[in-house]
């Protein structure tokens, strides 16, 4: 019998037993990239702006021309060419002269400031005068002061945002190099399962997990494979995890709580490659197996939804990112608790909330329910860890609440 | 002129001015639904669980033929039929007697408790010792404790994540009514602008605003339509938003900053519809317009990247939101500023950061630089804003962050 491990001890088997998966590399459109995991390091290969471009609506001047100047004494510049959009600023702005420029436009070689049209005077005689002094850079974005070539812009690891996908534009990068989705076998088990359309007989009750786990899979930004519902049979079992190690990167056996499919599923995973552990010392959660088929994790996952839920994404998550070399990102968000919260289990206990702001501050109201109540979860913001040694919260206690996801 | 908007008085116009679409419900399957918005409540329509479940394996009992027992004194019960998981239990228990059960069996007519395996000894002759006394209902989930029928599971307006497909699983619903995605048009204009994929000549920029805009409206849920770079001439302007009026919900231009493509939108939309504001009392993001062309909302965005940003993830977010009666929820992490920010403006200054954990708290590094620069976004966690009222922020002040999105 293997020990029981922390979840500490987990997230260390997790980054001792895999290792980050190479040579995944594909390439997407600019369109297709956000959300996925960036593969490389992007760095500039070019200067953005590519030349100095003027940030308002004004004259393009020489800074030191206008030093000094006033209302009353404006400091007066004879007008030149005037720079128009998207078109080349093709001369040399001399000393004492102004070019009109829109924003955005491109400064001629020898201004080195823009003075808005606010603060100018057309004398209509070929002359403008300008009221207000401005100092070099004023109201210029300069060549390369987003990105210069070989400035680092997006690091490798990097789940792509919106913001991510704006930079590569900049940078014309409309063929994004991404991690290849890893592809995520669900196995569901339990004679008890039936389908979510078909109506349970007596003593059936729905399969939750298939669709609880994909989603949260697809949500990790990896692709579920559903292999359906297997019998409690070790031979049909068996038979499955080879199948679904054959296709896919990493194996999820879900649904099965039973002491007899428990010990089945160890048995194979023995008997196909090796296993890591079996129980975590958590709450809900305990009956988890870790194992590994050659290189591919092999997960069993508890029967319960609520214990499914968590062990998916406190440890799938990470172990998904681990496989892809995906950086996490994930903040907490400071609560009150709302009720006292009970914990006398000797195991780290997980515990969902919903978050109500009230007077400015965020109350956060634990869910209650056996660990068999899908419906505890659903509506649910987000949770907090009370450790093992500790034997719970009262009400008005601070917490630290991890979030499931923002809109 | 119409004066410039707060952006408070910008969400009452947006809460004031449109209304929530009607008539777009439509069924998606369960794999299709996540991250949908929900377009009825949800009421479950049968019990879950439909039947009186065990939580281990053990034996369904009378709970009182166990009271006052123990190891040295158990209580004496006669075994009767065996309970196989995913069938009926089709018998009454009659006092005195216990009937094997695993987890997730379906406890028979008469038995209000399960005693676990652990607390149990074979006698061999028929009979079971109980060597622990249960309470009624001790691992047991009742019928109906999960949801019973009338039971409001999931609102109208709600997101779908994962737990909620988990929760539509376990009630058998495999056609989830959803929204309709909104079409949003995205039109680019500027003389100055290139599409990403080509090299810009000198004065020419690369197209940001579409991609960053195009991938923030998928991220909100709404399908975005790219209409290209118009050139800055209002007449093709006119054409080019009359036809993304026939086609979609909501239109956004983009890119143009200059006062003249500016006036162009204003008079556009005037022509067309109905120009609501020009301005708003922020930075960044100052010229950005509202209007609406029949019920249908245009928005001028800022041309710098950065403004055109913060005005989609601040106003064009809840905009679509209200059109299609998603609830948004959004959190803050408290953080320690990292350095000081100046604020003297007299408009509400929004500034991202990247969040970094030391020691247990969280910093927020402010991301300096002019609001052309796209790199100044890429890689931020989220932003804070400062009051137009407030001149700045020393370093160590605790600022709200809220975030752009979790993994």
């Amino acid at each position: 019998m293997l020990s029981v491990k922390t979840p500490e001890e987990v997230y260390e088997i997790i980054q001792q037993e895999f290792q980050t998966l190479t040579e995944r590399t594909e390439y997407v459109s600019l369109y297709e990239a956000c959300g996925r995991v960036l593969a490389e390091d992007i760095c500039a290969a070019e200067y953005v702006p590519a030349f100095n471009r003027s940030t308002v609506d004004g004259f393009a001047v020489h800074a030191k021309d206008t030093f000094g100047c006033s209302d009353s004494i404006p400091a007066i510049l004879e007008n030149t060419k005037e720079i128009f959009m998207g078109q080349e600023a093709d001369f040399t702005l001399e000393t004492g002269f102004c070019a009109p420029i829109p924003t955005g436009g491109q400064l001629p070689d020898g201004a080195d400031a823009v003075q808005m049209v606010e603060f100018s005077e057309d004398y209509g005689d070929g002359t403008t005068g300008i009221l207000k002094p401005v100092a070099p850079g004023n109201n210029v974005i300069l060549k390369g002061d987003d990105v210069y070539p070989g400035k680092s812009v997006l690091p490798a690891g990097r789940k792509l945002n919106a913001q991510d996908i704006g930079a590569l534009a900049a940078l014309g990068i409309i063929k994004v190099p991404v991690v290849s989705q890893l592809k995520v076998a669900i196995l569901s088990t339990g004679d008890e399962l039936v389908p979510p359309e078909n109506a349970p007989k007596p003593g059936q009750i729905r399969d939750v997990n298939s669709s609880l786990v994909a989603a949260l899979i697809a949500q990790c930004g990896a692709i579920p494979v559903n292999y359906g519902i297997t019998q409690d049979q070790e031979a049909l079992l068996d038979a499955a995890v080879k199948k679904a190690v054959s296709e896919c990167d990493v194996i999820l056996i879900s649904g099965g709580s039973s002491v007899g499919v428990k010990d089945a599923t160890c048995r194979i995973i023995e008997s196909q490659g090796q296993l890591l552990f079996h129980g975590i010392a958590m709450k809900p959660g305990k009956p988890t197996i870790f194992g590994k088929i050659g290189h591919k994790p092999i997960i069993g996952l508890p029967g319960h939804p609520v214990a499914a839920f968590f062990i998916t994404h406190l440890f799938v998550r990470p172990l998904l990112a681990k496989l892809t070399g995906q950086m996490l990102s994930e903040f907490q968000a400071t609560a009150i608790l709302s009720e006292s919260v009970e914990a006398n289990h000797g195991r780290a206990q997980y515990t969902g909330v919903f978050l109500q702001k009230k007077n400015g501050q965020l109350i956060a109201h634990p869910i209650r329910g056996k660990s068999g109540l899908i419906t505890t979860l659903a509506g649910s913001d987000g949770y907090f860890c009370i450790p093992r040694d500790c034997e719970g919260l009262p009400a008005g206690a601070c917490v630290q609440i991890t979030l499931y996801s923002v809109d």
